[in-house]
């Protein structure tokens, strides 16, 4: 038998950064969990096991913390771009890099109404995130790298204004059509940015928040529109973003049958489920 | 060989019950998940096979969804204390109830700065419990249930004003004195109610809020104090608890050896982790 | 308002230790994640940020890997043992000390039908676990700490032989009688030793059996019956072992109903669920 | 701002399947995870809230179910191959399947050495999975769906023979050479079919065993050159497979530093670790 080295990658997953940038009193915070892989002149390494072209992803893990105490950033945006530019231009054996962070979500103690300088409290369970993708292509000729920004884990739930009718109906079909039901998800959404440098903060702050005014105002007749809905709005609400992709999971919440017990549904009181749960797919992209 | 049963108890666990109260256009929502305990007459289930005063766990399920339609409440501490006077009242078999209640962190979604009526978003990964407890002679004296309120996961971290110092050294010791670190952690705080009609939601917010200005404002000279500072705060905020718990994980953020590469660590890039943890517990009771 | 500490503990948890015994060409391999608590003379750092008397955490941590060091041991229970011991003896302000170990479930590969001697791979999800308590009123008089064992997270399923019929009927039962369902859970178990010097690995071997064995050949009129054979079976299989806690999850799977589709339900085609679950608790002792 | 729907799937992911085929008292169990996505002539539904193309997600779901009952299958890759045809074969509409599942690692109790005919406990924490997808036009021309097996979780450790030494030295790195390390990973593989009617069980079985023979047996310079030992052997292993996919995580075991204490490290002594790990990632192609 003969076999061959058709792809490889590598790199270091999971290095957490905690940064504080200390303006006077005032403390920013940066905890960001980083993923880096690298492609490259590496096959030595898996068909002889010789590592002499590998850095190694120890080596990798350290200069994450490295890059970070020398270079200032205001996003994670920006540190994922530096740190694509740093592998590429600090090793010819690299052909590409790719810089995947995501940032806690933390937010300033209010003490009596006012922002703490450097005490923070954990916000929602959505995270910010962001990919820098450079091959050695694009670096030498000075062209910016491939740059996405996101929300991961957006909780939402509506009560009302919410439908599901008029669906496809076949013999494997037993769901009756409703005009008013829960609606909830936990939307993970990716952006792609027209830039290498944009104001990642505005981006997702604008995008965010129009997502969340969407799906609060706009009267869903399935997961589908209102990823439409949600996609038209980020897009409008960002000039810098030129198409935008959402991952809705439909996480049910099913009208518990009262009939037994001689009491009557009227919107109130649901079963909360995870699983199965419908998963809704859409990429909105400005014409 | 001989051996007997000593112990049982049983009941169901993860009952996720989603309710909507529509008072008018504005509708409140309540996410539970609860678990429901009961000891009582149920040994011959052990024993014998012999399931006749056996409560299915089914059945506990559909109670906890009718007892939530059939009753308004206001908080989970109201919800949890109807749930234990109902197994009890209803199964003489029953012998003591415990009910622990979760509530998910729902808050309105801001529509250009305005509450909305429906629609709602992930608050923070900090959840609201409580947790009621009623045995057959408090209940036959019309004596009230034990209860507890408290919150679970409320992530935190300070850049700053807080050390690890002078403390026992000796053969195990490596780590050095610090009077700047970072200190982090995600607490768990239990409260016992002086009451079993509380303000819960008013408790709720008044204790973490005290809890929070505590830790941010003073400086710690370890866990253990600020478990202290913390806890005098939560019970100068509301009469209506008599004690507090907390469990304190000292999530560390490990200062990054810069040395290496010639540079210094300047209280600005950490290592963070979850694992291993000090974990740190105490009590503070109202004299 | 005034209040005081009324209870207090600290330690560490979630300390990995690997540790390799070579014996020859053969090697040991014992991967165990450890969590210790202290209790002692330590209020005044929480009360006056007074650490004098407090061992850092960090050095508990550092204990762990010496004690593993300059120890030979056969068991988690030898190794518990041995820190509780330690703890006592090495710190006077110590008054008590808890330590609680889980080892990692790993087994030789077999190549070749003949375990390797250096190579290891994951076995079931269950973790084998142990628990040992001593205090100093115990440790001065030259007694015993507690010892418990354990396993957690043993998966089980049977496909038949299992009912749950002539259970409590009243307005809140739907479910019906049934003499044929699957039985699934995910069994915790901890058993108290009547000796603190066990073989910790013959127990573990024993009982795990004797409880798989009982599972798989006894009709089960209910998981709480199923609980007293599983412990009958254990007592009688391991002499040093006093009682036994069950903790059995009630993970169901339900019928799913063929009826729309033109089908029959014929004990075949099931939903599988982890919640809502049923929580059945159980201890057994030797009389 | 104009914009528009450039992509969009959707589907049922974590239907949850227990199959029970009883062949006399000799029960067989599938315990199977499906996820279905499906792509097609859908853009109404998001463009225009026109949903009567669209196959409800809890139709997919019970088509899960309803096929699982009406057909027999012996690995999950048949059962994925016939969800994909169904799907293709029912809805003009679609335009694409794909079916991923996942099986639970379920094997017989063994009672006094003999596997028990209806009673199980859960394996390793590796689970099965399968991939297959198929599109219209293959559909129409009656060609084969793409089909990959897998394994997910396979967790496998050497506490010798392994070694990472000789890698590229820079101002970043850190590490030092080492010929004596513990190797320890979480492996997934994902195998492509050259067959869509494959044995699949078979593969499994053949494609793990020799993955872990290569990787107890083979001196390792890198995970990087144990995944090329483990692909050559897994496709040597089975004719049916014509390449597969690598990723393993390095988890990193590091030498607890005993010095402090006056101790030597001998290779014994380590501290377990999951972040950050190293990724690599590797395929091997038969030629």
């Amino acid at each position: 038998m003969s076999a061959s080295l058709t792809y490889n990658s590598y790199g270091k997953s999971k290095v957490r950064l905690t940064k504080v940038v200390r303006t006077g009193a005032v403390h920013t915070l940066f905890e960001i969990d980083a993923a880096v892989q690298l492609e490259g002149d590496f096959a030595a390494a898996y068909t002889a096991g010789d590592n002499r072209q590998v850095v190694a992803t120890d080596t990798i893990k350290n200069t994450v913390y490295v890059v970070g105490k020398e270079n200032s950033f205001d996003s994670i945006e920006q540190f994922a771009v530096l740190l694509c530019r740093h592998f590429l231009k600090t090793y010819p054996q690299v052909s590409g890099a790719k810089v995947e962070l995501t940032q806690s979500n933390w937010h300033r103690i209010a003490v009596d109404g006012k922002p703490h300088d450097h005490s923070f409290v954990g916000g929602g369970p959505q995270k910010r995130i962001c990919v820098s993708k450079l091959d050695r292509h694009h670096f030498e000729r000075n062209l910016d790298p491939d740059l996405d920004g996101g929300i991961t884990g957006l909780l939402v739930l509506k009560t009302t204004e919410s439908g599901w009718a008029d669906f496809h109906s076949d013999r494997y079909r037993t769901l009756k059509d409703t005009t008013d039901r829960i609606l909830a998800s936990q939307v993970d959404a990716v952006w792609h940015y027209n830039t290498a440098n944009p104001d990642g903060s505005a981006a997702y702050d604008a995008i965010t928040n129009a997502a969340l005014k969407a799906f609060a105002t706009t009267y869903s007749k399935g997961a589908q529109q209102t990823i439409m809905d949600m996609g038209n709005a980020a897009l409008a609400a960002c000039s810098e973003v030129s198409s935008i992709d959402f991952e809705l999971p439909n996480l049910h919440r099913i009208p518990f049958n009262l009939e037994p017990f001689g009491l009557k549904f009227e919107n109130d009181i649901y079963v909360a489920t995870d699983e199965p749960h419908g998963l809704i797919r859409g990429t909105v992209t400005r014409s």
